[in-house]
């Protein structure tokens, strides 16, 4: 593959406090592969091809470390019932349709083409109990190049009797999903435990002899709600925290563990995660439509946990991630006003880091532009209609809030264009 | 105008908690007015144009009753800054700029042509101190067939010496303005002291004095922060309450009182509200982007105050009242979180019912489609990808939480279809 440039205003994040911006510049890609960024063209590319973007943003693409891919279809409705309710009356009996393949498949073409359309190429999904399914989910996502984990759900207690599995079949069914995924391409197979109050202690122990098995690892929700941090210890006597439960079962040492909402870590579940550098994965909407409360993001930035940010589509009801970048600034300035401390509010800037760079760099080197990066990116048309030329961080931040999928109008992956019809 | 009949799923919400649904139904529609919604095509009516809309759903169209027009080329920037930066770097120098009337022309035709685009066809309106620009808004809501008030911004203290007048200029000023306008068609002239800390006593006093000779109402901030409601009173000596302000400026007796924000009401501001009728108008995105706290929105609507719903643009970022309608449950779940009483949280129906027939009362008879209420309605696709079908709440669910201006495929104001190119 022969190098191409790119040329637009080229915005990334290398950390969380600082956007690199390059404006009307080049941004060079060798193989797929960032090389280098310019802001007038190299004696040594000047042969190489050229697409003008104009004053249009180059940015990375969106990584989504909590989703439902199963929860898709059923996004946008029961936002107003109780958890309870919404579990019961929507999320579980529509769950249970997975067994039927074909309407699984519906569901996951639409999912995944919708991931696409927002900007999201790298993604981290939990599917349902249901193998086949979820094998078709794997391949699916490899099929469109997506970079992603894609895990088959556990739950063999405390679930309704038409979405259980017997501890027995729930490791067999799993043990043939990874035996049939090499997890050698960009879509891996992840261990997905829905969360402990619906696994057995056996069951648990034995996912974590299949993690040891096939060098994988764990997405699962953690101390998502009071409930749920509460019921976790209920179900796992002698267990000092959520996230013990996976450590002593040995989930957290093959592979990468990402735990969706982490919204009352224990001093515990904080120092365990960070030995195994997990993902704290926090979906702003999501939090808000379940009323589970606001994850204490800034905080654990600061004693550097590793945080990412998610859709959790249905629980979130939209899949746009750049939509939970905003939400993620507007949650921490409530949060700051509910627990005032002058330190919850974060910056566009560091949202954007976190749902980029930090959450890509599970997937490998995507979510930035650094020389070696692969060049997953977005062109984005960012309304100039304002009243003085806005500034690379404004413009960012303008369609963070208050753009749609029709401001992408281009899409790359691994350097390949994505075409790709709003 | 003879009579027209349109066929869809016809939802509207007579009252808060009911939300009347005519799936497959006829919607009757005589000289602008609704005449009825039948079941099947009345024998009367067997001559009668018929547009059919399949199953796609015909609802009220949205009022916005707390909007900035001049701050709209602003939307989505500074979202991450503190109110005090917000206002200094990015508002107060931005509404500045309306003293050109051709910047003017070009904010307020995007702004009036994106909130018809969304669906909002009845909007009370802040322009700023300048009254040519105020007078071009009136003058292009007229011209759209829009229902609404707009209120040339009052500013005499407390103001950046770029965007304040003097006591004598800002009463005359508003005089030609309300001269000028007869308030006989469906625009109709308000008072706006932007509010009490940047109008003196003074001020508000002369204001009271035109309230009476034109027969116009006032729209305001109150008791928006905590920050609002104390200087309020300490700008304002001898009040007991914010509200108290406009009541004994004579403010509340000739028009509507629409107050915005509304989020620390004391009893004493409840008392003078409902006395007078007053609208609270609950801004979701703004209150949550200036830190300023949630509205008690359950509480006060359970007390019989009247509340709207506002896009508050710019401090809200959205234009689009249906996503306001969202957040606005999401912003109850939240309060509930936080302030746990078992009686926060509000249903998709009451915040519908909010942002349509209660907010729309003050135009007239707008906002339902009850016998007699102008025909200004959305016919809405609701994206029917789901595993089965939705039920008519669910799918007005849907498009306020997921939706946007492409779902939205055809506009009628007083029975006249707007043609509209998404």
């Amino acid at each position: 593959m022969a190098v191409k440039l790119y040329h637009g205003d080229i915005v990334y994040t290398p950390s969380a406090d600082a956007l690199a911006v390059y404006e009307n510049s080049y941004i060079a890609v060798d193989s797929g592969k960032v090389e280098g960024i310019y802001p007038v063209i190299p004696e040594k590319y000047k042969h190489a091809e050229c697409i003008d973007y104009g004053r249009q943003m180059i940015i990375p693409a969106f990584s989504d470390l909590h989703v439902h891919g199963s929860q898709y279809v059923q996004r946008g409705i029961g936002m107003d019932c109780l958890l309870s309710n919404w579990l019961n009356h929507y999320t579980f009996p529509q769950e249970a349709g997975f067994k039927d393949l074909s309407y699984a498949k519906k569901c996951y073409d639409a999912f995944v083409d919708d991931m696409i359309c927002h900007g999201t190429f790298h993604a981290n999904v939990f599917g349902t109990i249901h193998r086949e399914a979820t094998d078709y989910l794997f391949r699916k996502m490899e099929e469109k190049g997506m970079y992603g984990f894609v895990g088959k759900v556990n739950m063999d207690c405390n679930s309704p009797e038409f979405l259980i599995e017997t501890t027995e079949d729930s490791l067999r069914e799993t043990e043939i999903y990874l035996d049939s995924h090499t997890g050698s391409g960009k879509v891996k197979p992840i261990l997905a435990p829905r969360f402990a109050p619906t696994c057995s202690e056996k069951l648990m122990t034995g996912l974590g002899k299949l993690a040891a098995k096939y060098h994988c690892g764990v997405h699962t929700h953690l101390v998502e709600s009071i409930w749920e941090a509460e019921e976790a210890l209920r179900c796992f006597p002698g267990y000092h925290s959520d996230a013990e439960i996976y450590e002593r079962a040995g989930l957290m040492d093959h592979g990468p563990s990402i735990f969706a909402h982490v919204i009352f870590p224990t001093e515990e579940d904080k120092r365990i995660m960070k030995k195994h550098g997990s993902f704290s994965v926090h979906c702003p909407d999501a939090t808000t439509n379940i009323i589970a409360g606001i994850m204490p993001l800034a905080a654990m930035h600061d004693e550097e946990l590793k945080i990412a940010i998610g859709s959790d589509v249905a629980g979130g009801h939209s899949i746009a991630i750049y939509k939970q970048i905003a939400r993620a600034v507007q949650l921490s300035k409530l949060k700051e006003f509910y627990e005032p401390d002058q330190s919850q509010t974060i910056t566009l800037t560091q949202a954007f880091y976190h749902a980029t760079k930090e959450a890509g760099s599970v997937f490998g080197k995507v979510g930035s532009f650094e020389k070696g990066y692969q060049f997953n990116a977005l062109v984005i048309d960012t309304m100039e209609d304002s009243w003085v030329p806005l500034t690379a961080e404004e413009r960012l931040e303008r369609f963070c809030y208050i753009g749609d999928d029709r401001n992408i109008r281009a899409r790359f992956i691994d350097g390949k264009e994505i075409h790709f019809e709003n």
